[in-house]
Order: structure tokens, then C-alpha cells, then sequence
């Protein structure tokens, strides 16, 4: 019951000096410290680590306070002076072919092991160090778009934050209007899908009884969510945001919903770009909002479709065979920016912009076989399938320019995740209702087997 | 403020499910699991981990569940079926040999790695899985005396150990007597050093406002300190435990303590064996002291010699030459189990013993040119210096038993710790005040040089 | 969510400095101070309140360390020099009976308020002012059993603590494992029905899943609880309370109980008799256990009945007419000390005493008409029902002389709280179980009539 | 250390209760409930209060739902239904009269106390009770101020408010930018004195490192700030608002700050009012700061002087010789609204208006014989002096029209506080600093006796 107090004052302490010291940019910093690679090679060198903290602090204060050319050059000194010992590593090759047993192996991993790793582990020490570490990676990222050669160094990132941002590590928090407001104002930063105009519809997304947010916490970022989903609790699936964002609506009694639409979701720290909570997230607000609301019965994404006016547009250049002539015909249509506003024109787009999305979601595949578009990736993967499309679901200008204002369902039934993730994986199958299957308008335009699963009433698409 | 309450429900939710979950044992598990095994290559093989906490938590339920020997297959399981994948590593050596390049280094690196590295991560995924690694490798340790091969594993166990119980992810929390008692209960199981014998006695060493007890917790085990010391603030340096731990004694005020004694410090968790917490903890109190307590000076332990008796039996057996034959004399009367009753014995034993224990700490050293004493080699590792060397400071039998009742004064004085501690480290100096010196019979009986460090009033002494 | 964090840092000073100011008693109090009449005068008469909180912390102070004279002192202080003015109540009097206006009755009010509340008040203006001003009646109490003319004094504490203890502030409690030392050593001390011997035993009352205990606490008074309730979760209606305590039992899992037996209901603060919270506690632990186990369906006590064993040896001297000749003949078997052991004597009291009990139970009454027995009048009163008489459900020293054994169970059926809490109050009913009336041997034995009540399976005993 | 924590969980859910209970106005009440009256009569007759707390929910609910006829109806059903019982006051004026004895004088107090004390005492039996009896005071100051015989139902209102919002049951609290937005958003609306346009001034006020907040809360109010204190952490006493306020300004560091500067308090509890908590609002908060900030030496006010522009034109019309004619001349410049920008008319009015608000703020009187000012009353009530003058220290519209923009400086001194107080109380002195009294014209104004306290830098001036 209470052991996590235990806690509370000093996680407050944590953020408090991580606070305090990222503001202390202004003092003059402790004299005689030498240049950063000295430091570095102490910081690693020293046995005991007596001053292991003092020093990994004064390292990442230098850091913040420098400037782009700083930091590139940080990076190339990374990248250059803090790879692996070559010579230890020709011994341990050499030791290794010799005698193939494990003290050998591993040597050659050890050795094999890029010395910043164990820099890296060591900048940890300093407090609220992983915070500094994250906006390190973040430039990190946009310097290896520049530089490829950093890929080896932002490996070394990748593979330590995967470890220490474990989901085992993670802290799922709901996130409401009692949420203090440092964390709340980063809500509506890191909005990445519906944006969040000011601190009024911040509330009127958090404070109806009708209306929940999770997010994903690190124990040593307390002030910095890590990922978040907005949820609506309703009576039936919702096919349009404007119905769950608009500003007169009624709240009903969470008592009463018997769905939770997810309607955004957003990753919040660039640093982190890669590894992956989402798909815990998901699972886990399923379960929080199932144990609190057990009349919830229904869970489905309200998802957005990023890459389907790029691939429509393709499509009405050079025809794949996906759509019909009249469809065509229709489509055209589009070009009126006005549309929307016309009940006939809507009708006609309507008739043939479905199809087109169904397509575009069941048929199209990337390089690596898989769909098109990455939204869909990610809650197929995750397990989800594909419910509903809805036209017109989002009337607002991005969303007309990023797919026509199309948005799509996808529906969270836990006892079907295990097996829907596992045919998407393995068999790069797009588990998707039967509705959304019969918009297809010619279902012989891609050589796939349709399988019918016995005992279930999913259809599933396989590639070839 | 505030932020870090986020944190106190759902840390509290942690460790309710943890407890649940430990609890459950009972329930027998879903069928169909298949055997550990393959529920291990699932685990890792799944790209898109659907499932992965859920299977993590199968397969940390079953091991909680198997006995010994289960338990000794499935680390040779670990052994034998998740090092490194050889065919992969010889193709990672030969690219690496034709090209020495980031990409093909990095390839090795990865090669090298045993894919029991990548299991261990993935079962952490599990509600509380931190918790039952931690027990799996307080078993492999047991089974690792038996089967050094096990050494192999152990590393990857202790590599990630070190990752994940980083400083910076670790709390300091004061322990007094509004602690949760199932905190509290493991300060008087774990206490290694002085034996809390119950409820009354472990009152008496935290509620006194002249005592303090400061822990390291990890977020995700938080019913489980890491380590602990216990302090006691006095005016003096204590030179005896049972003038701190006499039932009787009157407290004095907080505020009118000069010095803190930290008499006794316990690591916890014999899983986490090897990973080092112990001089961040010191020198972390130290602050924590100062902040609220602005007028203690003097931060001193109060420490045991247990290889003292040891090294004396064997001196006793074939002189050195480090005693004198009369000291030889005096201390045969050590075999007399009633000495420390008789005032005379007990003088004439005093006359001799010291200076055995000065030399015992400052000239004999072990086969890595380091002190013999396990808590010496600790404290002068931090920086610390020897202070002084206590006659009869505790009488308990397994004080006269290890140490003759001879105890221990180690000084943490802030500003000399990084030089004492490079001294140490770097050119093997015990530094020790002149008064402990001073014991030495015989200051030729090793071929040591006598450094003076100008400018500091310590003096050091040299190994060779 | 959060909004309550707020408090947590805040109640945590507040608790940091009462025990503070309590530890503090060694200090010398500032000189000057004055009497402790004049003090009181002065924090009364000030009108600004410029140094209340200073003066009122320094008369508590004194209070606190003076001796039993000095606080008899303080009491016949305030009962003779802290009442009405005389003068002022004489003219409002006078006032209110030549008008009588709302403005002349609500200075009539005031005049007879003694002035003594409104420097109980202002003492509670001093930081844990609330902690002394309890132990201030506590001491009162005692010197009223001797000095009846401080009934007024306590008549005003009563009044204030009445307000000031208003369920409105009281915060029910979950008291677990993980509950703070500080609270729980309060537990094994307060416990007054079932003494817990150690911390081990206390252990087995609170951290089985099987076992819960709340406490209703005062924001004011952190460390302290005002009364808490032990409860077991069983299968079935305990009859036993060894059954429930004893060392070795297997705790069954919370999800499978069906039942909470209230074993022990203990008033913690001494100072707050008569300050009425137990019929609050039960009823809100009924609702909080129900929120969070929906399978429980009975609530029923396992209580002594403290007043038995005099009722019965006064009916052994002097019968009644509630035994027969042969219940009296097997009642004298009571006196064999050792009667439990045996089994033919057993069953022969056994045969007796249930009738007793009933009789005791249902048709006693003390001088206000209601039932003899007090336990028994708390559950009645709080609307419960008498549901079973258990024979030689507490074999304890202490429970054989008080009840002979015996206990009883009172069900609290929530539909029913009201009614049956009416029928006791308004006409006398005790609500009892069939199976308790039928123990009854003659039901001729007292002037009552039976009321059957249409559409309750109870049945109700109206006393004249 | 952690005691606090139990409650964390309890509040938040009484929070969370009782917002929940608030927001379900829409349900309907359960049936046959009956009047108003009679469930009055119910929940403070019922002896045993078995079903108190849902009564009390019930009538609270219903209050909450009723329309402003409703209240005003049940206001005066409280005033004349919920009086004393007059034939037991009469009986007790008898009995008192008879016999004068601590017995018939308890009975005189008893009788005469108003029923509707206990009825407001059992309301507060409901779960967040004490919110809706706030609200429930606040509707009825607007009814008093039409019906003047309310005002005994008020004055029992605040005799149990004064008890139950006793200082010693507050909280006080630091807001900072972590606080919960729910608490923030009130500090918003019930900013009184500089408003607050939204929530990037609010953060500016907040976040600062040189800005501090402190807020008084009850532990049963927890989302309801009682009174707020917002401080600006200076090098030098403040003339200017928006010196403190512009937004372009550079935050010092806290630790360089001497000065702290109380530039806004705001009540937040309309139905509170006449509850004073300000005087130890202020003194707390000074502690808190010196122990925070140990480099803090000067704790003043930057405050309006809300009544002096009506004063001025009233001393313009009919000059009782504060002024002199010249200044009289001068200040008939402020008749121009631009003259804050004319650089020549804006020094004349300051050398003639600094001594007319001197006259003000030393001279006038209202007709208690205190300061005619209120904001003077409050500051120099609480010990407080009057520190210096401040021209066009709020060029705001609104200052310009209550004070001209004349800012003044309050100085709490902490050893000065309880002579100041007592000189202001019992004496009527306003104690000034020697340049402000230097600014009257005509220290002959007033027959007032100047003190010279020994000792004491400070002047006194005696009103007659």
C-alpha cells in the first residue's frame, strides 16, 4: 500500500535538482577540467569511480552548453577515439580461432564492444544524466542524416536505451486534469496527430468524465512523458473526429460507454526515435480501462491514413487496375477544393474513394512486403484489424491533403492479438473485416490466397 | 512539486501486482505452454512481440516454480542453447577481416553477443521481472561454485545488472521508523554486520533522532533495498559499538552532533552480488547530511577487520618479524577466552594488538598488491583514509572471533576523497593518519617508500 | 488523480514537526512567559491573533511537561476562572426577556458559552495543537472520575471534538504490511479484544491475502489512528476464533472468500471517548470491501460478550426462570477450571449455555431499556442483527472469564441496516436470527411481544 | 517520513469522490424521499445516525439541484424552524436563574445554541459535505444583504466555519508550475488583485526561479486553494508592478535574491469570508522562505491602496487642509487622462499626490478610529509597517481610477511584528517609516502624539 511513498519525495528530489541543474546553464563551470576527450578517457579509466558522478556531470554540462560544431565534433570523437581496442580485438579473434570456448567468445564480445558503450553507461551516473542523454541522441539523429558513418554510434545509443527504456522499466500513468501542469503543457507540445490549440481543449480532452489519456513514464524523466494515447469512451464506434473533438458535444456517464475509441496517438521524445512502446501501450490501457469500466466491450483506434493521397495520386496517374473507369471519373473530382461542400459531388467521391482506401490498405505493400502505410503497419503488427473505413472522417486541411479526409478503424479484441500479429508477421496477412474486404473492387487484381480461418469470423488476406 | 506523484500510484499498483503475482504460485499455469525452451527461442524469435510480456511472465512463473535441479538444466540450457549463433560469427569475423569498417565491426560486436543477453532483456518485460532475475541469478551464483562454466553466464547476467542498476537509475531514501514494515523486516534480515534481534532493538537504531539509516532502492523494486547503512551522529568519533548500540544510552540532539559514524553497511540482495553500490551510497549520505545537518564535520566509520584474527593466528604461527617478541608474548594470552575480563591481560594485550592491527592493515597486502582486509580494501577504494584502530571495540564473540574486538575508524573527508582514492588505485598507497603509523613496530619490515605529499597532512604509505 | 499529492509533502511536515516539537521537551522554554493564566487570558483576549500560533504552542508546551498537580491546576482553572462572564449573561438574559429577537437569542448563546471553548480553539492554532489538546483530555478524564464538577469542563473538549472529529474529516484507511512501523506498533498496542503478542503475530493479521484492517484517521493526527477493525475473509460465518488466529492456518485467496468476519474493533485515543466513530467504520469497510471484492455476500462480526459471565453467576445465585433445573445443574460444572478438556462435561455446558446467552442476550435489559450486554448494544444500536450464539468459540484465559467462552455473531446486512437500527432505537427490538430464538427456554420469560414483520425473513423481539 | 503517504490515496479518493458526486446532478434522487424539512428533522433527531451520512448526501444533493427561490426558502426555514426550542431555553433561564451552577449553566448554553448548529454539523456527515456547505454560505451572503435576519443563520454558518477552518487544520502550500492544472486554473480565476490573462502569464508568475506561490488549503478541500500569496524574489524593495510583471524581464537567481516581495493576495472562498486567514498566511510564509533561503533579509508588500482616489476627490471638493493649494492645483492635473505620459504634468502630480496618499494612508480615519483604507488595515493589523510610497507604481486602467496608481510598500519585520500589532490594536498607532511620515504636509493635521520608542528605528503615530 504505501512502500511507493517511499518514493515520492525522492522521484520529487530527482526532478527537482534535474530541474535546478538544467538551469544552471548561466554559472561559470569548475576550472581546470581539460578537454572533453581527457574527460571522457578518465570517466571510463579510473577504477574506482570516486569521482565517477562529479565528472559524468561535468561532461554532459559541456555538452549542453555547446554549441552544433561542438556537438558534431563530440560525435566524430565518439565515433573515432571510443570504438573497440583494435589490437584487443585482433587478440581475442585470434584466441578465438584457436580455441573455440566460451571464455574466449567471450572475450571477442567483450572486445568486440565498442568503448563509448561503457562511456555511455557511465554519463548515466551523473543525475538526471538519461535526460541529457535523450537530447543527445536527438541531435545525434540529425547529424547522422548528414553523416552516415555515425549509424556505429547511434547503434551504441539505440542498443542502451533499448535496455534502460525496457517496458519492464516503464510506468503507465492516466493522465487527467489534475495532472501537473509541467506535464501537461508537454501534452500539448508532443501532439502529434489532432492538434491541441490551448489549454482549453487541452481540458476538453482530459476533463469530461467521457474522456482518458495514458501515458508512458520513465522513473528517471518524471517530468517528460514518454508516449501518450488519448482515448474517447462512447456508445458505438466512432467514424468521425469531429464527432469526439467537437466543442458543444454532451459528455455521457463513463458508466455508460461500451467502447474506447483511441483516437491519437503520439511519441513525445525525438531521443527515442525507434524504440518501441506503443504496442505495450495499447495492451496495457486496454487492460486499466476493462479492470476500472467492465462494461467496455469494444476497443478501436480512430487512425489517420498518412500515405494515401500520395498513393492515390500515383494511382491516378498510371492506373494499376485497382479502380474502375467511373471511379476514375469521380476521383477527378477531387481536384475541386470545395467538394466537401457539395452533397452530390461528395456522394460520387464517396462511392469510389472507399474502394480506393481499400485497396490501398489490403493490396498495396512496401519493399519489405508489407502495407503501404505505416500507420496500418503499426496496429497490424500490434495485433489490431482492420474494422472500418470512413469517409470524411476528418474534414480538416491536413488530413484532406494527407488522405482525403479518409480515417479508418482498427479494432483491439485481445483474444484475437496473438494470432492477428502472428499472421501479419510471419505470414504478412491483413486480418480485416469482412465490410471493408467487400469495397475491394476487383478482388483478382493482386495474386493472393484468400484463407478462411475455421472458428473464426475474421477473413484473412495473405501476400503471395 | 508534484510531478513525481504521478509516480506514487502506479509504483504502488507495481508492486501490488508484484506481490500478487509472487503470490499466486498456487493457480496452475495456462496450458499448452510447450517447454522453456521453446517458450525461450519464442521469446526472443518474435519480431513484433504481440505477446512478449505475456510469455516472459510464463516463463519467469515456471522457473519460480521448478526445483534445483530444473533449475541447474535451465541455466545449462542458457549455457549451451542461447551463446552466440557460430555460423554467424565466423561470417561477422571473415567480413571483419576482409574489411575493417564501422559496419563490419559493428557486426562482430552484435555476432559476439550470447542471444541469452537479448532473453534476459525480453524477460524483463514481465510485471515485476526484475524481481524474479534477480533470484534466478542469486541461484546461478550457488550453481556457479559447482560449475564454473557457468561463469559464461553469469557475465551477461552481470553485464545487464550493471546496465540496469546504473547509479542513475537507483533512489536514495532515508529509513526511519514511519518505514513500511515490510521495508523495514528486510533491514533486520539483511542487517550483515551488527544483528538487529528484533522489532525493539531495530526501533532503538532508527527512531533516536541522534540515528539515521539511508537506503538505495531501484523504481522497480521497491519493497527491496539494494543496500543500507546506519549512522549514528555523536560528538566525538566512536571508538566502540556498544557505547552506539548500549540499550541505555541517553540520545543527544540532531543538531548538537559533529560527527556521523556510519557503523555498519549491508548489502541486500545477494543476486545483485558483484554489482557495486557501496561507494556511491557513502558518499551520496555524506551530502545528504550536510544539507540538513549543517554543523556535522567529521564523517567516520565505525568498521570490522574480519581477516584480522586470521592473518594474527598465522603471524603467531611463523613470526614476520612485524611483532616484537615481546608483543609475541603478550598476545599468546589471547587464548585465554576470559582476557577481556581481567584488567591486566587485558592492558598487556592492548600494548600488543594495536600495533599487530597497524600492521596488519598498512604493510600485509594480497595477491593483487591490495590490502588483505576485505572492508579496508573497500573504504581506502573510496578514498577514504584510515583514521584510527580501536582496542576492544566490540566484544561480541564474533567480534573477539574475527577480530580480536578489534575495530576500525575510516575517515570520508570530502575533499581529500578523489586524491586518496587515486593514490590507492594508481600506486597502491594505504593512506592512514600519523597516529596509526605511528603503531607500527617496526617500520623497515617492508620495503616500502615513504612518500610526503606536500601541502596535506596525511601521509601515505607505498606498496612497492 | 493528482490533487491529493499536494498534501503529501505537506502532512509529511506537518508529522516531521509535531514529533519534532514533542521530542523537543529538553530545551528550555523562552524565559518570560508569564503564568499560564495570564497566557490564557492573553491568547484569548488579542484580537488580531498577531503571535496566536506562538502562544498557544507555548502553553501546550507547558502543559505538556507539567506535572499531575500542575494539570489539575490548569483544569480548575479553566473550569472556575474560563466560564461565561456572569455580568454579559446576566444582561443578555435581561435582553432576550424583554425581546425576544433573533439578535438577543444569539447573544444569550454567546454570553453562556463558556470562554474556555474559544481558548480550546485558539490552542488548536498551534502546530499539533490538536495531538495535545487529546492528551489534555485524557487527563481530564481521570481527574473527573474524582472531581465531578469538570464534567463542564469536558463538556466543552466533548463538544469541540465532536466538531472537530466529524466523520466529514475522518479518513477511512487500508492498514497492510507496507503500512508505516510508527502507525503499526500503534495497532499492537491499541488492540484491545484479541491482544497481538509481537510483530510476528501482527504480521499474520495484516499481510495474508486473507486478512484486511482499516482505520479511520484525522489529517491532523498522521501517526495515529482513532479506531480500526480487523477482518478475515472466510467461506463461511466463523464461529471460532482460534479458527481465525490460529498459527498454522492456510489463507485461502481473497477472490474465493465470501465472507468478512470483523473480529476486533478497537478505540484508539483515549482522549476521544465518547467521540462516536465505530458505526461510520463499519458501515464504509462494508462498501470498501465490496468495491473491491464484488463476491462477498456476508458481513458479520465475531464478537466477545464482555458482560456474560457476571449476568450468569448472579442468575446461578439468584434464578430468574431463564434455565431450567438442569441447565443450572450443568452450568455448576463451570467451576472445574479445567472443563474444557472434557469432552462428556463439555457437551453438557455446552447444552446449557447457549440458552443462557440467548436469554442474556435477547432478554436483558440494563436501565434505559436497552440490552445489557455493551458489545451487544454497539451492533444492535448500528442497525446489525443478532445472528448466531457460538459455544466456546474463545478458549482464552481472559474470554473464559468474561463470557465463559462464548462469542456471538452480528450480520450486517446493508438492506437491512435501517430498519433493524429503527426497530432498536425507536421501539427496543433486538433483530435476531431464528436459530438464536428458538435457543430461548422459556419465551414465556419476559412480557414481550413478537412482531412478525411481512416480507423479512427476521424476526423481531419487542421489549415492553 | 512517510506517514503522510497513507493519505495520499484516501484524498485523492475523497477528490475523486467527491467530484464524481458533484457531477451527477443528472441522476435523479432515490424516491420518496419526503420534504426537505422533514429530513432535516430526520438527520438530527435519529439518535443512533444509521443512515446520517445519507441523509446528509441526499439534502446537500437536493440543495445543490434547488433554484434560488428553493434556497431562499431553505434559508429561512433554517432561520425559523432550526432556532433554539423556546420552552427549554425558558426552562433553562429558570433553572439557571434558581440555581447558578456549572450544570444549569451548561443546559443555559445547550438550550440556547441555535438546532441549526448541529443540523450544519451533521451535513458535513456527507462525503464532501463541507464543499457544498461553503457554497450553501456563499448563496446566503447574497440572500443577508436582502434580508438582514439571516443574519443569525450567518452567524452560525461562521462560528462553525471559524472552527472547522481553524489555522491549526490548514495546509500550507507551495504552487509552482508542477501543480495540478486543476488547482492552477483557480489561481487563475480567484486572482483579484493583478489578473491573470491566461496561462503563459500564469506560468510567468509560477516558474520563475525567482517566483513563489503559497497557497492555504484544507485537507477535506484538496482542488480548492482557500487564500493564495504570489511572491516575487528581488535585490531590492519593488516600487513598480511591472517591474515584477513585464514579461521581457531576466528571472535572477533565487539564491541572489534579499528581498521578497508579497506583490498579490487573493481570498478565494466567497463563502469563507469573514474566516481570516491572511494575517497567518503571510508570517508562514515568511518562514518558509527564510528556511529555504537563508539569504532573504527583507519581506515587504507591494499593495493598492483600493480607497484612495475617492478619498482625493472628496478632499478636492472639500479640502479639510491636507493639502496645500499648490498641491491642490497640481492634482486637478489628473483630470487629463494622458497625463501619465506628459513627462512635465506627471512630476508635478508626484510631488503633490506622494503626501496626499501619506495623509491617506497615516491621517484618516474610519469610524472604528482605524485607517480608512483596508488593504492599510489588513497589512498593518498583522503587525506589518508602512515602508514607502510608490508613484505610477500600476499605470493599469484600474489603478488609475482606485488609486491613481500609487503603490505602497507593507514591511513585515518579523521582531517587530507583535510590538506593531499591539501599537495598532490597543493604541490605534500606524507605525511608518521616517520617510513617509517626512512626506505630510501639516504634521499638525492631526492632534497625534509622536512616540519615540527607545530602541527602535521605528516612528509611531498615536491617533487620539
Amino acid at each position: 500500500m504505501n512502500t511507493s511513498s517511499i518514493f515520492g519525495d525522492m522521484l520529487q528530489t530527482i526532478a527537482e535538482r534535474g530541474r535546478r541543474l538544467l538551469s544552471l546553464g548561466r554559472q561559470p563551470l569548475p576550472a581546470g577540467v581539460g578537454d572533453l576527450e581527457r574527460a571522457c578517457e578518465n570517466l571510463i579509466s579510473r577504477r574506482g569511480e570516486a569521482s565517477g558522478m562529479a565528472l559524468a556531470g561535468d561532461i554532459l554540462e559541456r555538452w549542453r552548453r555547446s554549441d552544433d560544431d561542438d556537438r558534431r565534433a563530440f560525435m566524430a570523437m565518439l565515433l573515432e577515439k571510443f570504438g573497440p581496442d583494435p589490437e584487443r580485438l585482433e587478440r581475442a579473434i585470434e584466441a578465438y580461432r584457436e580455441e573455440r570456448s566460451p571464455r574466449t567468445l567471450r572475450e571477442l564480445h567483450v572486445a568486440a564492444e565498442p568503448r563509448r558503450q561503457e562511456l555511455i553507461r557511465r554519463l548515466n551516473l551523473a543525475p538526471n544524466g538519461i535526460a541529457t542523454l535523450v537530447q543527445m541522441r536527438e541531435a545525434l539523429l540529425d547529424q547522422k542524416a548528414v553523416d552516415p558513418d555515425l549509424e556505429a554510434v547511434d547503434a551504441d545509443f539505440s542498443h542502451l536505451f533499448g535496455s534502460w527504456f525496457n517496458r519492464g522499466f516503464l510506468v503507465l500513468t492516466p493522465i487527467d486534469w489534475s495532472a501537473p501542469a509541467n506535464v501537461l503543457e508537454k501534452i500539448i507540445r508532443y501532439e502529434a496527430v489532432h492538434e491541441i490549440g490551448d489549454w482549453n481543449e487541452l481540458r476538453r480532452r482530459l476533463d469530461p468524465e467521457d474522456r482518458r489519456c495514458f501515458a508512458f513514464f520513465h522513473p528517471q524523466l518524471v517530468d517528460e512523458p514518454l508516449i501518450f494515447v488519448e482515448v474517447a469512451l462512447t456508445k458505438s464506434i466512432s467514424g468521425s473526429i469531429s464527432e469526439l473533438l467537437g466543442e458543444g458535444r454532451a459528455p455521457i456517464r463513463a458508466e455508460d460507454a461500451t467502447t474506447a475509441v483511441f483516437y491519437s496517438i503520439s511519441n513525445c521524445q525525438e531521443g527515442l526515435r525507434g524504440i518501441s512502446f506503443g504496442n505495450f501501450l495499447i495492451k496495457q490501457v486496454v487492460e486499466e480501462l476493462r479492470r476500472d469500466l467492465p462494461k467496455l466491450e469494444t476497443f478501436v483506434t480512430l487512425s489517420p491514413l498518412p500515405g494515401f493521397s500520395r498513393w492515390l495520386a500515383s494511382e491516378m496517374e498510371t492506373p494499376s487496375g485497382a479502380l474502375t473507369d467511373a471511379d476514375h471519373n469521380s476521383l477527378t473530382l477531387l481536384e475541386h477544393p470545395e467538394w466537401p461542400g457539395d452533397p452530390k459531388t461528395r456522394a460520387a467521391i464517396e462511392a469510389a474513394i472507399l474502394p480506393a482506401a481499400a485497396h490501398y490498405l489490403l493490396r498495396t505493400r512496401n519493399q519489405r512486403g508489407l502495407p503501404t502505410d505505416p500507420v496500418a503497419r503499426f496496429h497490424l503488427g500490434n495485433g489490431a484489424r482492420l474494422e472500418r473505413v470512413n469517409f470524411l472522417a476528418d474534414p480538416s486541411r491536413r488530413a484532406l491533403r494527407q488522405s482525403q479526409g479518409v480515417m479508418v478503424n482498427y479494432l483491439y479484441k485481445l483474444d484475437d492479438i496473438e494470432a492477428n500479429h502472428e499472421a501479419f508477421i510471419e505470414r504478412g496477412e491483413v486480418v480485416a473485416a469482412t465490410a471493408v474486404k467487400r469495397l475491394l473492387r476487383n478482388d483478382r487484381s493482386a495474386p493472393r490466397v484468400a484463407l478462411q480461418i475455421a472458428g473464426n469470423s475474421q477473413e484473412r488476406e495473405t501476400t503471395s
